[in-house]
């Protein structure tokens, strides 16, 4: 990854514009928090609502406060500092703000609201090629209160990330303890095999995505164990994010090819006819 | 916990005095960092060599690069902010720096030196009086990549925490998902049967701390798995970390019972003399 320079990249924390957050926030001491990336078309936000809904049960897991009217003044504030309509990814984080020394929380908490505008990441026409996975040597511990919402506590996506260059593997896949599949380092996935899908259960660990939850109220898809192997018998396989959509698996290092499915490349249609993103949803 | 007020505490980001940190930076976004709370006694770090041989060994282990003459001068840099020769807790947060949006790292890390004073906590005699434990529902996933060192993801230590409040319990016990008792909340466990000190093995889920650290240096202590019920035996228990020294544990909920141990003591009163710390090690 070439090195970023975020000193131009919109960023506000409760309200105000900075790209400064307190030291002695336990976003940083501990992870005390919850993030959301967000697909932005044209200066819209589809998946507005599964989003805020995962935030909120997060944010209930973790003992913090989080005002949904407060959570849409600021994301309409970062809209308009990023000149929308716009197409671009806002990163939003919710921390529980500044804290003594240990762990046990201050008697009140004052929530810290971060919101951030990225460019939209480069199209490399995964979505069309497909993309190859390896597996990650990095497993998922299974911690059933953390399990699902998307924590501040990435470690394990973080080592597991620094296994490939992204160049030659734009995403890995992950297991648990157990060798079942639970997810790839930044989406999930799902598979297909004689009229049935499939996408791992995610009550032990794995971060539930909102393009999953979006998939999961569309179609009828079983939540199930996966075992790593069971993957060579599937027809189609593919992961997705609330970002980049869906993207077909064509190779998964040591257990298989495949083809890029055709019901694979409906659902991605189905998602630029029903979310309007048009041909950018689907990236890779 | 009342709330601090954390304007007056001094804070340096790379050598700069600043209570602030790059709203961008990597040990906020996915933890990828460490952390040391080191105990100053009269301007002095007497456990310094082994809280820089554990940050430097958790830096291997993340990818980070961390120099130890920035670390002495930055260190040196706080004690004298804090007009030392002082008693107080220094707390070094090293991070990744500055990243993109994403998990993979930049190609070039500038890692961030984050050194903060905190007053010494109260000293409330528990060393003395011994304390009671609870056990937490909140298990330690198995992580073995991650196991021992001192991260930045902390939720499971935030989670347990949350379970009671300080002033019922000021330590809680933490088991692994099946069953052993791996370490307390922030500090580590030994316990003591007919000879023999025993201390849980950390590779798998826990901090190695560095009060254990000196202890195992110091001690003959066997490192293995104790299931719960094992303590029941026990003749001894305490629980140590390197701000606190050692406490005795003199009741574990729904496991037993115990006096303050003699063994105990002992140590206690080596560690005073040893380390030169005076009345103020033990505060439990």
């Amino acid at each position: 990854m070439p090195a970023m320079d975020n000193s131009t990249q919109p960023s506000f924390l409760n309200g105000q514009s900075t790209a400064f957050l307190s030291a002695f926030d336990r976003g940083l001491y501990y992870g005390h928090g919850l993030f959301e990336t967000l697909r932005v078309c044209r200066g819209e936000i589809p998946l507005w609502s599964l989003h805020r809904a995962r935030l909120l049960a997060g944010a209930e897991r973790l003992g913090l406060t989080v005002s949904s009217e407060l959570l849409e003044q600021y994301r309409d504030q970062l809209l308009l500092a990023a000149a929308a309509p716009a197409d671009g990814v806002m990163k939003i984080i919710i921390t529980a703000g500044e804290g003594g020394r240990g762990y046990a929380a201050p008697d009140k908490l004052v929530t810290s609201y971060l919101l951030q505008w990225f460019p939209l990441p480069e199209n490399n026409n995964y979505a069309a090629s497909g993309i190859q996975l390896w597996v990650s040597e990095q497993r998922l511990a299974d911690s059933p209160s953390l399990a699902g919402i998307k924590h501040l506590n990435r470690l394990e996506q973080v080592l597991a990330r620094a296994e490939q260059a992204v160049e030659s593997y734009p995403e890995g896949l992950m297991l648990d303890n157990n060798g079942n599949v639970i997810e790839a380092i930044a989406s999930n996935l799902f598979c297909y095999r004689e009229g049935v899908w499939f996408t791992p259960v995610l009550n032990r660990c794995g971060v539930a995505g909102v393009m999953r939850e979006y998939l999961l109220a569309n179609h009828v898809v079983e939540q199930c164990d996966i075992i790593l192997a069971e993957l060579t018998s599937m027809d189609e396989i593919f992961i997705c994010n609330s970002v980049k959509g869906i993207c077909p698996v064509i190779a998964i290092d040591g257990v298989g090819e495949w083809s890029v499915g055709s019901i694979t490349q409906q659902w991605q249609q189905q998602l630029r006819d029903d979310l309007g993103w048009g041909e950018l949803v689907c990236f890779g």
